[in-house]
């Protein structure tokens, strides 16, 4: 089996908890894990699989071994998913197991410590950048960080943001940290990553254009609900061949990118050892760089902005396809007076003119 | 009393707690308003306490109005801080005041959701920029994040990463959001407010530069303890003029920034209005700039770079003063193979013929 796993919403609960894909359903691991300890004896079944196996991904994460090996006794319980499978009991008469098409997702790890964003590394995005008249010299090892805080789940709505005109997508691979560290190197870097994910670094060009004129990049990577990723994480052990999986975004149908990891300049280990400068913790995502298609590379990127209607399908072979639609931003009177007094500062290019 | 919040490492369990500074004590604010419902009859008086009046900053801060009335009340029953008075009591026998000298700090908010750095806004420290051959504009709005993972405590060594040798400090006020949202305008940002605390921005010169030719910012803000501050949030209502705060931090003793909140360019509310354009939660840190007297913007700062075994202290007026001590890392031997093979890597400009 193919073990991936979710943070889904629990029906009756609404707390994030970590699911299983099991064929077309979900399976609580937590709580199938207190049902087999309720079976073997165990008095505080939940109490022990809570520690364990911790319901939150980023508390199982940063569990490590111990969560890891309490899965696998889930995996081994639960079998092949069958159709027609009996579902696994939990440890009372709740019902651990759902219908993966009516239960809400997040974002699987939906409260990671950072997110560090490899910019460049396909070298089929740094030629149409140059060709493209991109002003900024894409090399290998160049980074930004994303703000948790703009995180949604693989089927919530992006909010198009009224302060941009080009808003793009960027679909990238993602790693998911286990293990913390830093200063990995590459033959160990395998060892700290607990899985893979689908990221859709959206962005906001004009913006991202003015900022990086001063040298920094904020805003334009990071206004509201502009870090989508998901559905799942597949597990390390489970993704196959890490750097040949196939790539591809679509809007609306149309395949805007369409690539493969086997183009990566650099290699995944080398990435997780190179960012590992920095310290890294679990739950931490680290994306591996975006491929080509991207609006603004194109030769006339006016018909290729995201709009409002538009539906972004985000697909990596062996994890599998996040779905956002846009949607127009709902204000309140307030916050569209706050909107048009600001717009043309957003819109400007913000010299030492404006300090005076 | 002024109010001043701190998180503290309890003695006995390892928790990190909110603590109030009570002259050279700390009262466990939580413990201390379960000790005060006990009294008036409630049965579950931690738990209620530990619900209205959260033992952590993030939920006490998340929690917001109720939490504040709660902190009232205990503010109230301790009256001013005098020499030898009487301790308050908890809900039992657990001792829940301290020797302020003796507890452990963090930062007041260990694990915010983001720190959003207002670069510039200063206009002495734009200037020394220009003088000093910056060859960045430095526009009043733009910013970078700083990761969260670099946090460190008001007493907590930074460690000298031996791939910069411009290691730099940037003593800032910054902003502790109480109540979240987007799109806020200045005459209501007073209200997201929860209160002011003092950061230092450690920066490797060298490395910035390297990254802001191409754009982006991340490793030259971001490497590990890059984070330090503290010692406390001197809430809202307390800090007196936000905008009239003597600044000053010291090197060994030696002032090097030394300035004042009336020299801020653009005013706290409109700040915290302008950062809005992102969603602002509870916790988040915004930083307001920094001012003048950086080694970097110095006619020769060769001897102002910071070293192993420098003593930093950054105060702030109404807030309070960190003291961090510069120390070298210690490296496993396979860290130091790791550092070793990538020293030229982070020192070049990375240009796009690395990627051949």
């Amino acid at each position: 089996m193919k073990r991936q796993l979710a943070t889904y919403v629990h029906p009756r609960t609404g707390d994030d908890r970590v699911g299983l894909m099991w064929g077309d359903r979900i399976v609580d691991v937590s709580a199938a894990y207190a049902g087999l300890l309720a079976r073997a004896g165990e008095r505080d079944a939940v109490g022990l699989a809570g520690k364990e196996l911790p319901p939150a991904m980023l508390a199982l994460l940063q569990r490590g071994d111990d969560a890891w090996r309490a899965l696998d006794r889930v995996v081994e319980l639960l079998g092949e998913p069958a159709s027609g499978a009996p579902a696994p009991a939990g440890p009372d008469a709740e019902p651990i197991v759902f219908d993966a098409a009516t239960v809400k997702l997040r974002a699987p790890v939906p409260r990671p410590g950072k997110i560090i964003h490899t910019a460049g590394n396909f070298r089929e995005h740094a030629r149409e950048g140059s060709q493209g008249g991109w002003e900024f010299q894409i090399p290998p090892w160049i980074s930004f960080l994303k703000c948790t805080s703009s995180i949604i789940g693989p089927d919530d709505d992006i909010v198009y943001p009224e302060l941009t005109e080009k808003l793009d997508h960027e679909i990238e691979l993602a790693i998911v940290i286990g293990k913390g560290g830093r200063y990995i190197p590459p033959e160990r870097a395998w060892e700290h990553i607990a899985g893979f994910t689908v990221f859709n670094d959206i962005s906001a060009r004009d913006l991202q254009a003015r900022e990086m004129k001063s040298g920094l990049l904020n805003l334009g990577k990071n206004l509201d609900t502009f870090a989508p990723f998901g559905p799942c994480m597949t597990l390390r052990d489970d993704i196959g061949d890490v750097h040949d999986l196939k790539i591809e975004l679509r809007v609306n149908g149309d395949p805007r990118q369409v690539s493969s990891t086997n183009r990566l300049s650099v290699k995944i280990p080398e990435i997780v050892s190179h960012w590992s400068v920095m310290r890294l913790e679990p739950g931490d995502i680290i994306s591996t760089g975006t491929v080509s298609g991207v609006a603004a590379f194109r030769p006339d990127p006016t018909d290729f902005w995201l709009k409002p209607g538009d539906l972004v399908e985000c697909e990596i072979e062996n994890i599998g396809t996040m779905r956002n639609r846009l949607v127009a931003d709902e204000l309140t009177p307030e916050q569209r007076s706050w909107l048009d007094a600001r717009r043309s500062l957003f819109a400007s290019d913000q010299t030492d003119e404006f300090r005076k």
